[in-house]
C-alpha cells in the first residue's frame, strides 16, 4: 500500500481567474447565499425548502409541521460543509456569522441525549431508529458531521463539532454488538465516511471503531433489514443490492445498487483501508473500481445508468436517452476516487476524477449557479423525454430546485473544496493530480517548499510550475499524465527531459533550486472516442473530445434532428474562443454530413434512395455547459464516417 | 368512396402446402386444441386460465371463487371465433361437439335479464356497469358477439347468436340518450365492430344504431368516464386519451392511447363509415391511418411503442429495445387495413396489412403453436432486457401462456380466418391483396368464375393465375403491386402486357376466356430498408427485406454481441432454403464486418484504435420465426457500411 497525504486547505491556494477559481467564486457570491435563502424559503425563484423551518419547530421556536424529505436535514448540513469550505480558503465574516447562527439553532433543536434530527423530533418522536433502512437518520448524521468537521477546520469553532459528537455517542448507545444494540447499519450509507472525517479531526478512535463496525456488519447474514422489517411487520420485498446489503463489503466484486449510497460505502472502505492498513477492503475497493469504471460509467463520469433504484445495472448497460447519472453519483465517483488516489499511486483514478469533475458533475449545475440537472442523461430528445414514462426522469431544462434536492448543496461542497483535489505528498516528494492555477506548499528537507503552477488548463495543455524554496533540496515532483494524452513533454528550464511515466505519474526527480521552472505540455486535440465494443447503445458512434473536456451537440446551434448528423472522416476540427459566446465557455467545429431528404419522406424507404446528403459545419460545446442557453435537443455521441 | 365487398368463407379456398395453410393447419391441428386444454386447465405444459371453470361457476354448476382478469371470458370467445373459422372451411364433427356443449355452457350461465360475464355474476353481482371504464363487460360482450357470429355463419345454428342477441338487448337497456340510461361507452373498444358484425349477419338495423352510438358518444363533453368515476367516488387522474376518450372520435387525428383499443376503435369507425356512407368518419380514419402508418408503426407492423400504457407516444419515437408492439395490436392493424381496403382502393392498406401479417403478428407465436409472444420487440439483449425495470414487459424466451391471455386466441382467430383477407370484389371485377394458394369464386356477368392462384410466396414472388369459367366474360382482375416491389411484369398467356398502376393495383382488364393464364412477376431481392431520417433509433442503421418478410440477426446464428455488426457496402446476398434448418424457414446470408478487438479493451478509446476489424458472413432469419431455437439477442436494425 502506498500511502499519499492529500494536500488541504493549509496546503493549498487556487489562483484567481482559473477555471476552477472561477468556479469557487461562483458558489460563494452566488450559489452560497441562493442556497441559503432556499433553505430559508425566501427565494422567490424556487418553492419552499422548509429546512431551516423544520429546525426551528424541532427546537420549538415556532408551531407547525414538519415538510419535506425525511432527510431534508442533510440539505442544510451539505450547505454548512460548502460553507466551512469557503471560510477555510476565503474568509467572510458575515456568512460566518450566519453559520454561527445556524449552529446555534441545530444547538437549540438537539434533544438532551444527543438525537438530531429534525423530522423525527417533530414528527415522528415514537419512531426513532426503527426503520434505518429508510428513514435516513444515519445519513443525515453523517451530513452534518461533515458539515461540523468542515466548519470546525474552517473556522477553529468547536460548537458544531461538539453537537455532532454528542449525536454520535448518543448513536454509539444505539448501535453496535453488544445486548441491546441494534446489530445495524444505514440503508444510505454516509455516516461511515464521516465518521473517518471526524476521528481524523478529533483524534478519538471511537469514531473509526464505529465506522468500521457498519462497514464490517453490512450484508452479514442473519440480514439486519430483514430483521429491522420483520420487527415493525414490513412484509414489502425489499433488494438488499440496492443498499449493498445482499453481501458482506469484502464479498462484493461489481457495483450494485443505488449509485449514489455505493460511492459513499466505497468511499468510506477506502477510508478504513487507508488508516486501518486493511489490504481486504483494499482489494475489494480495487474489484469495484475496475467494474464501475470499465464497465459501468459514461464517458461523462455519470454513473447509475437506471433510474429505477438510480441503480446500477449490468455491465455495458449504458443507454444515453435514459441515463440516470445522478449529478450526486458523479461527485460519490470523484470522493472514491481521490481516496484511492491517497493509497494507490495510479493515474486511473485521477483521470476518472478529473473526467468526472469536468464533466458529469459539473453539468450539473447551470452556469449561474442557479438551475440545477439532478439527472444527467447524455442524449435528450425533449418531444420524446417529455412523453415516455420510462424517460420521466430525463428533465429537459435546468430545475430551480428539488423535492429531493441532494444535488445542488452537494456541487456546493465539491466545488468549495475542489482545492483538496489537486495535489498530494509523500516523503519523497509531491503529486499534481489536476491542473489549475493555484499553489502547493508543503515541508521536505526541513523547509518549506512552494509549487507555484500556471495554465489555461482544461482549454491549453501548457502548464507552468516554478519552485519557490530558500535552499536548494531534491524531491520528486510527480506529474499526472492524463489518459487522453497521447504524447506528453517536459521540460526544466526550457530544456526537454525524457518522460518516464510508471503508473500514469511522470516523475521529475532532482535537486531543485529556487525559481527552477518546470513546463509539462499536453498537446490537446479534438479526439474521437470510442466506446468498448460491447456498449450497444454507443456503437458506430463516438464522442468528441478536447483534453478531459467531453464535447456535446445541442440544438440551438445545429438544429433539430441530431441523430441526423454523421462527422466526416475528415474532421476538420477547429477549436474556438469566443468571449460573446455562451459566456465565453470555448467551442469546437467540425464537418459533418447530414440528411438532404426532406421529412416527409416514407416511414420506410429503400437505402439508396435515401442517401441523399449535404455537407455542413457542426458546432460543439462542453457537455458541462449544455442547456444554459435555450433548451432543445443535446447529444453526446455522434456517427461518423 | 369505392366500396368493395370483401370475399368470405364461401368464396376462397386456401390450397394446401402453402405458407397461410400451413399456419391455418397448425391452429387447427395444434393451436385449438392446445388452448382448449388451457381453458379448462388441462394443458399440463401451461398455468390454469380458469376460464372454462369460471363459467361452470357462473352456471351453478360446481362451487368456487372467480379467478383470472375481469376479461377472463375473452379468451374463451375468441377461441370460439377461431373455431367458427375454422370449421367454416374445414368441418370437423368432434370439433363442433366440443364447440356446441360450452355453447350450451353459455346458455347456462346466462342470466334471465340476458346479463352474461362471470365475472360479475360470480364475484361481484353488485357492480356490474359501475366501472364500464375498466372493468371490460362491454369488451367481453364484444368478443361473444364476434364469436357468436363466426360460430353461426359456419354451422347455421342459432344458439350462439341468440345468446349475444339477448345480451345486447340488455345492453341496450343500460346504455342509450334516454333518461335512466347510461351515456357512456367501453373503455376498452370491441363491442362496436362486433356489433356491425351483428348487423350483417342478422340484418337487423338496432345492433348498427348501437355500435354508431358507443362511437359517436365517445370523447364528448362531459366525458363519461369522468362522470362514471364521479358517481363511483374514484379521485384517480385517468388519461382519457388511453382510451381514445379524450376528443370525440371525428377531432382525433393522431394515434393516441392504448394501441390495441386504438386498432379496434379505428376499425369499427371503418366498419361504419362503410355502412352509413359517413364521409367525416372516414376522414378521421384516413387522418389516423397516415399517423399510424407514416409516423408510428414500426417495419414490422408492430404498433405501440410504449409499455405504459402499452400506448402509442410520440411522432418517430420508435425504440428498438423498449418497443411494446402488443401481438394483439398487430392483429388490430390488420383488422383496420382489412377494413380500409374495402372502402378505399389503395395499396398502402394492403401493404401494411402484408406487413403485420408476415412480421408483427407472425411473431407471436412460436413456429409448434404453443408458445407465445406478447410483446413484439425489435432488438433483443436479454441479460440487459432481464435486468433493466424499464425493459420488464420484454420476456426474452416465448411463453407458454400469459395471466393476460389476449394475444394466444387473437392470432389463433385471425389465422383460422386468414382466407378472408386475400380478395375483394366489385362489379367491375375482382381485387387480389395478398398473395397466397388458393382458389376465389364469385359471380360476374351471371355465372360463377374461379380464379385460381399458385406460387411460393413470400418466399418467390412469381405468381400464376388461372381464370376458370363457363362462358368467355370481360372483367378487370386487379393484382396489388406490393410496395417492396421494384419492378413488376405481368404476363397473359405467356405474353408479357404493359403494367399500369393505379393506386398501387394493376389493373388487366380484358374479355377472360377459360382457362386464361395470368402470371404477376414481383422480382425479390435482399433490401436494405432505411426508416425515416427522424427515427432516431435507427439513424444509421437498415434492416434487411426481402419481399414482405423482415429479417433479423439472432446470436444462436452469429454469436452475441449483435450491434457490432456493420453490413459491408458489398452485401453480396444469398438466399437459402434448407429444410433440414430452421423446419425450413428460408434465410439469408450476406456479407459483414465485426470488431476483432478483444473483449477486455478499455470502456472508452480513440477512435483510430478501434477500427480494426474482420469480415464475416452473417445469417439472417425471417423476423417472425426468431427465438425458435436456442435463446439469445435478436436485432433488426442493423448498422451498414
Amino acid at each position: 500500500m502506498d500511502k499519499l497525504k492529500a494536500m488541504g486547505d493549509a496546503n493549498v491556494t487556487l489562483q484567481d481567474s482559473s477555471f476552477w477559481s472561477e468556479r469557487v467564486q461562483l458558489v460563494r457570491e452566488t450559489v452560497l447565499p441562493y442556497q441559503w435563502r432556499i433553505l430559508n424559503d425566501t427565494e422567490p425563484d424556487a418553492p419552499p425548502s422548509f429546512t431551516i423551518r423544520n429546525l426551528r419547530i424541532a427546537a420549538k421556536e415556532i408551531d407547525g409541521e414538519f415538510n419535506g424529505m425525511v432527510f431534508q436535514d442533510s440539505d442544510l448540513a451539505k450547505w454548512l460543509e460548502a460553507v466551512g469550505y469557503s471560510l477555510a480558503t476565503h474568509p467572510d465574516k458575515e456568512l460566518e456569522r450566519v453559520a454561527d447562527e445556524v449552529i446555534d439553532l441545530l444547538e437549540r433543536a438537539q434533544e438532551p441525549n444527543g438525537y438530531l434530527d429534525t423530522y423525527f423530533i417533530v414528527k415522528e418522536p415514537d419512531k426513532k431508529w426503527t426503520n434505518v433502512r429508510d428513514w435516513h437518520e444515519l445519513y443525515c448524521a453523517g451530513h452534518l458531521i461533515e458539515g461540523a468537521v468542515a466548519y470546525f477546520e474552517a473556522t477553529g469553532k468547536r460548537k458544531a463539532l461538539d453537537i455532532v459528537c454528542r449525536l454520535v455517542t448518543h448513536i454509539s448507545t444505539k448501535f453496535g454488538p453488544e445486548p441491546g444494540k441494534l446489530m445495524g447499519y444505514p440503508g444510505h450509507e454516509e455516516i461511515e465516511l464521516a465518521l473517518v472525517k471526524l476521528y481524523r479531526a478529533t483524534g478519538d478512535y471511537k469514531y473509526l471503531e464505529l465506522s468500521s463496525y457498519f462497514i464490517d456488519e453490512r450484508g452479514q447474514e442473519p440480514n439486519f433489514f430483514r430483521m429491522e422489517a420483520e420487527a415493525r411487520k414490513d412484509p414489502r420485498h425489499y433488494n438488499f443490492a440496492y443498499s449493498q446489503a445482499h453481501v458482506p463489503v469484502r464479498e462484493q466484486e461489481t457495483a450494485e445498487g443505488h449509485s449514489v449510497r455505493a460511492m459513499y460505502l466505497y468511499s468510506a472502505m477506502a477510508d478504513l483501508a487507508k488508516e486501518l492498513d486493511d489490504d481486504s477492503l483494499l482489494q475489494a475497493c480495487r474489484k469495484l473500481w475496475n467494474n464501475v469504471t470499465q464497465k459501468k460509467m459514461y464517458i461523462t463520469g455519470g454513473i447509475g445508468s437506471s433510474a429505477y433504484e438510480e441503480a446500477f445495472t449490468v455491465d455495458y448497460d449504458l443507454p444515453n436517452d435514459r441515463a440516470y447519472t445522478e449529478t450526486c453519483a458523479a461527485i460519490g465517483l470523484v470522493f472514491w476516487a481521490h481516496r484511492m488516489l491517497q493509497i494507490d499511486v495510479n493515474a486511473d483514478y485521477g483521470d476518472v476524477m478529473e473526467r468526472a469533475l469536468y464533466n458529469g458533475v459539473l453539468s450539473g449545475m447551470s452556469m449561474d449557479g442557479k438551475k440545477y440537472f439532478y439527472v444527467n442523461p447524455l442524449e435528450v430528445w425533449p418531444t420524446t423525454a417529455n412523453h415516455r414514462h420510462d424517460m420521466a426522469s430525463v428533465k429537459t431544462t435546468r430545475q430551480s430546485w428539488f423535492g429531493c434536492a441532494c444535488c445542488p448543496p452537494n456541487i456546493a461542497r465539491l466545488l468549495a473544496s475542489i482545492h483538496r483535489y489537486l495535489y498530494s505528498y509523500d516523503d519523497e516528494g509531491i503529486y499534481v493530480h489536476l491542473y489549475s492555477n493555484s499553489e502547493a506548499r508543503w515541508e521536505t528537507s526541513g523547509q518549506r517548499v512552494t509549487l507555484a503552477q500556471q495554465s489555461q488548463y482544461p482549454w491549453d495543455g501548457h502548464i507552468q510550475f516554478e519552485v519557490q524554496m530558500e535552499r536548494p533540496a531534491e524531491f520528486a515532483t510527480r506529474l499526472r499524465i492524463p489518459g487522453w494524452t497521447r504524447e506528453a513533454q517536459i521540460r526544466v528550464n526550457g530544456h526537454p527531459i525524457a518522460v518516464n511515466v510508471e503508473n500514469g505519474y511522470a516523475t521529475v526527480q532532482r535537486q531543485w533550486n529556487n525559481g527552477d521552472q518546470l513546463e509539462l505540455i499536453l498537446p490537446m486535440h479534438v479526439e474521437r472516442v470510442v466506446a468498448n465494443k460491447f456498449v450497444r447503445a454507443n456503437a458506430g458512434k463516438v464522442a468528441l473530445q478536447r483534453g478531459p473536456i467531453v464535447y456535446c451537440v445541442e440544438e440551438v446551434d445545429n438544429g433539430t434532428n441530431l441523430s441526423d448528423i454523421v462527422l466526416k472522416k475528415q474532421l476538420e476540427p477547429e477549436f474556438h474562443v469566443d468571449k460573446e459566446f455562451l459566456q465565453g465557455v470555448p467551442y469546437i467545429t467540425v464537418q459533418a454530413w447530414r440528411s438532404s431528404l426532406n421529412s416527409d419522406q416514407n416511414l420506410y424507404l429503400p437505402f439508396d434512395e435515401a442517401t441523399e446528403r449535404v455537407s455542413t459545419e457542426i458546432r460543439a460545446v462542453p457537455y458541462f455547459s449544455w442547456c444554459n442557453r435555450e433548451p432543445g435537443e443535446m447529444c453526446v455521441w455522434l456517427r461518423t464516417e
